[in-house]
């Protein structure tokens, strides 16, 4: 089979960026706004995965995120098992969120819904509400969060016929403080600990489609486990938070958090340190990702650098924490691995079991 | 021209209800997780505009509100006039938020914009996208929020081909707690001010479209006063945070607040009490709604019912602070008007210059 990459699978980020830039500068612009209400922003925060207003004694931290294109895989699936799979891409919507939240140490305690659909039809499907419903609310309970409410407009003619964009908003707390993790400790010596990822959570989906379009049996493709292709792609995004908040009551603070999530392994080195991320070991690859790596003629460079691979998300902690995090982490049912070092250098991500680097001009997902 | 109602319009809201129900119990369940970090909800602000938790000092206030299928009107009013109208409609969205989150007494302090397009050729058009930026800002600065961040993903297949989902989220605080306005003083003998709407906001568009579908020369019709119909509806929304920032200011807390959205008029009884809302006065109506009512064949019933009809924003205020409210807000640019009064009585609103009355059966907005 023919190599897919990226561009092909439609997403063309060198289109997005230049809106992109223009919205993150009028957004920076903003933030002497907070001034009239006593209140100023953690300007560091500008650039990490979720937004931080300095409330005195504690932050303020929120965001919004989406489930891109995922619920198309659903959709599909159900002509072929009959499942609505709707209550796993609620899970991955609300980890989208939640687990970008967390990587400034935010306790996250209430979310809104975002479900727009292509019209007032889409809600005709009670089985497909009810595990919409119900998966919304075991992610909300599994994190510890309060469903605050949302919005379930239909949009038709926005929104395309019979599909639903869904998406969640988060806002969350640090406090006290000193659980603040914008990077400041992070430095040569850390420890990086991987927590296991389940699949391919709800980056690379687009490539996943694609791929699924080309293969003779779709998303019915049988792994070589059994699984169905399409059914291993609905695995749920696994929810970091309870990890995070364990971490917290034990103590540990990391010196830095990363999710991974749509540039890869290239997210380890989102911070703007000049520092060298050094891997010794790689966690086990999901079954999808290799498979999907395989089918799309994809090397190394490409699976390590789009995909996550095993590892869904990376904390950066002081050596001699390590084993207490991953300890913590497996308690939680999370799989853990300290797999690599935090050392002084050139930024760049090297895996030294795959003889693969990622040089720092290989990552710009900040303004 | 034959009548033109909601259900035509393409908005069935008995679909969607059974959804929101299910949404809705689900959601309140989760309120006992708050408890793992020492918090608890105002249980009072569920079936409320924003969503509240108590943080000891203060309460946080968030929402999640979309722009509807206005961006549709602008997309076709450009092919007429050339004119983008993204800085129109970008405006729209945070007001949708934005009033929404301050009728509960909070101040905006942070937004994240959701910006989902039908593909990454979306982000091509350099004009519209500066445009949805410049607009998104000046609404920011307008009401003292911090941009704190946004999603824009090219979501083809689940957007609509050319089409961008546009929605906004809103932190806010509620700080000092006396500013809470859930409507524990809402009672017989408060004035209630109307702060005047611009034209139709962003509810009843479908309605709006539909007409548009019909008329010989669709949004190019001219209005009585020359405007273009499609134009006039493109009046961006009124944003009313300066207003109860001002009043906060000033010493006045008000006794309750609504703002006047899907449900036109009928909004105005939204809180549970039994209560009679006598209006002996109305504003003046925007031509473009005078326009809509007379083209579609609505009654006043189904225009009052539906739309703002000239009034955007409902204040309920001590009597002897009604003119005072009005002047602050005429200050600020938005028109005012002490137009009603709460009565003891039935949960009715009575319109007396028109002879009209909505029972409290003609409104289901809460769970």
């Amino acid at each position: 089979m023919s190599k897919i990459d990226y561009k092909q699978a439609g997403v063309d980020y060198g289109k997005i960026d230049p809106l992109k830039i223009l919205a993150q500068q009028a957004a920076a612009a903003t933030a002497g706004n907070l001034a009239r209400h006593g209140l100023t922003e953690v300007a560091a925060s500008r650039g990490e995965s979720a937004y931080l207003i300095d409330c005195g004694d504690f932050y303020l931290a929120s965001i919004t995120e989406c489930l891109g294109t995922k619920a198309l895989v659903a959709d599909a699936m159900r002509a072929i098992t009959g499942k609505t799979y709707y209550d796993r891409i609620a899970q991955d919507t609300l980890a989208m969120a939640i687990n970008d939240l967390i990587t400034v140490g935010a306790t996250p305690v209430s979310v809104h819904a975002y479900w727009a659909a292509g019209g007032s039809g889409w809600f005709d499907d009670a089985q497909r509400a009810l595990d919409l419903v119900t998966g919304w609310r075991a992610a909300c309970d599994r994190c510890g969060v309060a469903w605050g409410g949302g919005e379930t407009p239909a949009l038709a003619g926005v929104v395309a016929d019979d599909r639903i964009d869904l998406a969640a908003s988060c806002v969350g707390l640090v406090r006290p403080k000193a659980r603040l993790t914008l990077g400041e400790r992070l430095g040569p010596g850390d420890a990086i600990v991987l927590l296991a990822s389940s699949g391919i959570h709800a980056n690379g989906v687009s490539l996943a489609r694609k791929l699924a379009e080309r293969l003779p049996a779709g998303y019915g493709t049988t792994l070589p486990s059994g699984a169905l292709f399409g059914e291993a792609l609905l695995a749920p995004t696994v929810l970091y938070s309870p990890v995070t908040e364990a971490l917290a009551a034990a103590g540990i603070v990391p010196h830095y958090q990363a999710n991974i999530t749509g540039h890869g392994w290239r997210k380890v080195m989102r911070h703007g340190k000049a520092l060298t991320y050094h891997f010794h070991a790689l966690p086990e690859v999901p079954e999808v990702l290799r498979f999907l790596q395989r089918e799309t003629g994809s090397d190394d460079r490409a699976a390590y650098g789009n995909l996550n691979m095993g590892a869904g998300y990376a904390l950066f902690v002081a050596a001699a924490d390590a084993p207490r995090v991953v300890q913590i982490a497996e308690q939680l049912g999370v799989r853990a691995l300290h797999a690599g070092t935090v050392r002084a250098g050139e930024k760049q991500v090297v895996l030294e079991p795959l003889g693969l680097t990622f040089g720092g001009d290989d990552l710009h997902v900040r303004a």
